[in-house]
C-alpha cells in the first residue's frame, strides 16, 4: 500500500481564512484573500505581525479553524486506497500541539492517531507522497511533493499542483 | 550524512525512574527497577494503573524526567557527523507535547526544534538508523533498529543491542 503524508495548515486546515477573520474583526480591518496572492500575509501587512503572533501563541487558534471543503470524505476514500500519515510542522508553533491533536481527532476521527506526526523538517518523513503547500518542505523529501494551492504559493511552479480536494481525488484515484 | 533518529522514554529520558519514584513516595511501596526484569510495571503490580495513567496524564510529569546518563555529551559528540532527529512516540500521550517540547528545548539545546518528531508509528521516520527501547517500534522501520536496553526488554534478542550511551557512542563512532 502506497503513502500519502498530508500536511495540516492551507491543506486540511483553512489556517489562513482564521488569521483575516480574527485580525478584520479585532482590527475593523478589511484584508480579503485576493490581496495577498503570492505572499504571505506579513508581506503585504507587516504591521500584522504582533496581532499574527498573538494568535498563533493562542492554544484555541488551532482549534477552531474551519476544515477545508471536501477533504474528509477525499481523505476518507483515500484512506481505503493509500495508508495516509497526517505530518503537520507543528514545532514551528509549539502552543498548538495539543489543539491540533483535537481538531484532528474532531475532524478525522477515522484516522488513527497513530498516523498523526508533527516534526519541523519534514525530510523525515517516509511516504511516496507529501500534499503540502509549502515548497520548501518538498526540497529534501524523499518521495513525491503534491502542492496544494494556498495563496502564497501561486505563482510556484515545477511540482504537481491540486486546486482543491476534488483534484487530490483525481490525481489518486484515476 | 547518515541519520539517527533517536527515542525519547527510556533512552534519553529515565521515564522508568521517574514512575517508580512517584509510586514509591505515594504508596509508601518499594519497587525497585531488578524486580521488573522483562516486563511492564504492570505486569508486575497490575493495581497501580490508575496511578501510572495518572502520572502520565499530568503535564508536569515528563517535564522533570532525569536525563540519561552520558546521552547529552554523546548526541553532542554524534551530531557532528551524524544527522540527528528526536523521534518520540507522543501521541499515545497527548498531555506529555508541550513537557516533551520544553525538556528537549532545556536539555538538548544543541539540537534544531526543526529535528523533534512527535508521532506515532515510527515507520514514517526516514532515517538510517532508530535507537529506541521498544522493538514493535522496529517491525515497519525502513533503517536499522538499534535496541536500547530498558527493563522490558532484556529478553529480546535478535537486535543490536547498546546498554548504555558509553555503548552508543562506541557503535557509531568506531
Amino acid at each position: 500500500m502506497k503513502r500519502i503524508a498530508i500536511d495540516m495548515d492551507e491543506v486540511m486546515a483553512d489556517t489562513l481564512s482564521m488569521h483575516l477573520e480574527l485580525i478584520n474583526r479585532d482590527f475593523k480591518d478589511n484584508i480579503i484573500i485576493s490581496e495577498i496572492q503570492g505572499k504571505s500575509i506579513l508581506d503585504v501587512h507587516p504591521h500584522l505581525k504582533d496581532k499574527i503572533y498573538t494568535n498563533l501563541k493562542d492554544p484555541s487558534f488551532f482549534r477552531n479553524i474551519k476544515v477545508m471543503e471536501h477533504s474528509q470524505k477525499v481523505i476518507r476514500e483515500l484512506s481505503q486506497y493509500y495508508e495516509i500519515f497526517i505530518a503537520s510542522a507543528a514545532m514551528e508553533v509549539p502552543a498548538s500541539f495539543t489543539a491540533k491533536y483535537e481538531w484532528l481527532k474532531e475532524h478525522f476521527s477515522f484516522l488513527s492517531d497513530n498516523n498523526f506526526v508533527f516534526c519541523g523538517d519534514k525530510s523525515v518523513i517516509n511516504a511516496d507522497y507529501l500534499i503540502d503547500d509549502n515548497v520548501k518542505q518538498f526540497k529534501r523529501f524523499s518521495g513525491k511533493g503534491i502542492l496544494y494551492t494556498s495563496s502564497r504559493n501561486i505563482y510556484e511552479t515545477g511540482y504537481i499542483r491540486v486546486n482543491n480536494w476534488l483534484e487530490v481525488r483525481e490525481y489518486f484515484m484515476k
